[in-house]
C-alpha cells in the first residue's frame, strides 16, 4: 500500500476516470459495491467518465448496457471509447476525412456520426479495431492502403477478449498482422497509451492533477495513469491481483480491494 | 565476390536445391537462362529439387506451371513445398493425425494425401499457411486450439507476397496475428528456417556437403544454406541484389548474374 494510504491523507478528486468491465462489472456479472460508488458519485455531483478500450460499442449500446444489466442510469456524455478516443484524435491531427475501417458495425456508426467518410481505397487513415467478421480482402486493402502512407490508427492493443468460448483474438491480433504485412508501427490509442487519457481530461475539462483513474487491470488502467501522470486506484474486483505488482516499478497511488472502501 | 570464385576452383555439387520464383521464372515471366540450367541439368542426369516455401499450390500444380508457362517438364518427385515439409515433419514428430488447417484448398488437399484428419475442434497440431480466404472465426478456432495445447506449426515465414495488387499479407502476417492472441512462437517449417532443407536432402538422399542452395532471395534462399551448413549460388535474377548483402557476415558461397555463368 502506499504511503498515502499508510497516513490516512487521501486527497479529494474533482473528476473520477473510470475503467468498466472488471471495475464496474464483471462480463455479466454485477459487482455492487461499484454500483453504490457510481451512485455517490452522481448524489454528489461529481464528474466522473467511463473509460474503455472497447471500440466495439456505440456509447448508446455502452449506456443501454450500464442501465439494463447493471442498473447504472447515466447519459452517453459520461462514456468514452477508444473509437471516440480514435475518433476525437483523428480530427485533431486534421489531415483527412477519409478512413477504412476495419471494425465492427458500431464503430462504423461511430465513425460516421463523427462526420468522417468510410472507403475501401486511397483512405487518409486506416482505422483499426477488433473485428470478430473480418476476412482477409478487407486486412489486404488495409495492408496496401497503409503502405500507400495512410496512417494507421488502432484503437486499442488488446491481445485477446475474454468470451465464454475463451480467450478469443482482440485488436491487438490484427494489429500484428497489419504490423507484419506493411513493417510500420500504428499510433494506439487505447490505454495504457495515452491518447484516451488526453482525450478522457479534455472531454472532463479538468486538470490532470484533479482527476483519478479507477480500474482493475494494472497493464492497461493503471500504466495509463501512471504513463500520463494521473493518479491510480487500483482494484481488487477483476483482472489484476496484488501479486501480478510485486515488484513492479509503477505502482498504483491507492490499491483497495473494492470501491466500498473508496470515500468520495 | 567468395575466393573460392576468385581462384576458380569450384566444386562439383551431386544435387542442386533450387528455388523458383526469382529463380527459374519471376512471376509470369520467363527466365531463359534458368531453363537452360534445368535442362543441363537433366541431360547431364544430376539430381535437383525445386524447394519453394509457396504453401497455396500443390506438387502438381507446381508442376504444370513449370511445363505449361516456361517448358520446363519435371515429375512431382522434383517439387518441395514448405507444406510438404511441413507433413513430412508432422509424420515424423509422430504425435498425433488431428490438423485444424489454415490454409487453402490445395494444402488441404496435400494434408489428406498424406493421410492426416482434418479437424475443427481440438486437433493435435494447427498448420497454419497463407490463406486468402481466411475468416475471423478460422482463426478464432486455430488460436482457441493452440492455446489449448495443439502444436503450432506455420508453413513460411513471408509476411508478403508479391502480386499484380502489390505486396499483399502473406503466411507471415497471419503468424503475427496467431503469435498475438496466444503467446506461442510457431515453428516455422519454410526457409531460411532448417525443417524445409533437411527435409529436402533426405528426398534426395544425399549428404549436405554434396548439395548446393541456389536462390535469388538473400533472406531465404541463401540464409536457409547458410544456416544449414550447405553452400549457396545466389543469382541476381530476382528479388536480391548486390547492395543487400553488403557487409553481411553470412556471405553466399557464389554469386552469379544468371545461372548461364554456372557449369553444372
Amino acid at each position: 500500500m502506499s504511503s498515502d494510504q499508510e497516513e490516512n491523507i487521501i486527497k479529494k478528486y474533482k473528476g473520477y476516470l473510470i475503467d468498466l468491465d472488471g471495475t464496474v462489472y464483471k462480463g455479466a456479472e454485477r459487482i455492487p459495491t461499484a454500483e453504490i460508488f457510481v451512485k455517490e458519485l452522481q448524489d454528489k455531483n461529481i464528474p466522473f467518465l467511463f473509460v474503455t478500450n472497447n471500440a466495439t460499442k456505440t456509447a448508446t449500446e455502452v449506456k443501454e448496457n450500464l442501465l439494463h444489466n447493471f442498473q447504472i442510469d447515466v447519459t452517453e456524455d459520461h462514456i468514452y471509447t477508444s473509437a471516440m478516443a480514435a475518433l476525437d484524435h483523428l480530427k485533431e491531427l486534421n489531415i483527412g476525412k477519409k478512413v477504412l475501417v476495419v471494425g465492427e458495425a458500431s464503430l462504423k456508426q461511430e465513425v460516421q456520426s463523427a462526420g468522417f467518410e468510410m472507403v475501401d481505397k486511397d483512405p487518409d487513415f486506416v482505422l483499426q479495431a477488433l473485428d470478430r467478421g473480418v476476412t482477409y480482402q478487407q486486412l489486404e486493402a488495409a495492408c496496401l492502403a497503409i503502405q500507400k502512407g495512410a496512417t494507421f490508427v488502432a484503437t486499442n492493443p488488446d491481445t485477446n477478449l475474454p468470451t465464454e468460448k475463451g480467450f478469443i483474438p482482440g485488436a491487438g491480433a490484427l494489429t500484428a498482422f497489419l504490423k507484419a504485412c506493411t513493417q510500420k508501427e500504428p499510433l494506439i490509442i487505447g490505454k495504457p497509451y495515452p491518447t484516451i487519457m488526453a482525450g478522457a481530461i479534455k472531454r472532463m475539462q479538468l486538470d490532470k492533477e484533479d482527476v483519478i483513474m479507477v480500474g482493475d487491470n494494472y497493464n492497461t488502467d493503471i500504466l495509463a495513469g501512471v504513463h500520463y501522470g494521473v493518479d491510480t486506484l487500483m482494484v481488487l474486483t477483476g483482472f489484476s491481483q496484488l501479486v501480478d505488482i510485486e515488484g513492479k516499478d509503477e505502482q498504483p497511488t491507492y490499491i483497495l480491494n473494492d470501491l466500498s472502501e473508496w470515500e468520495v
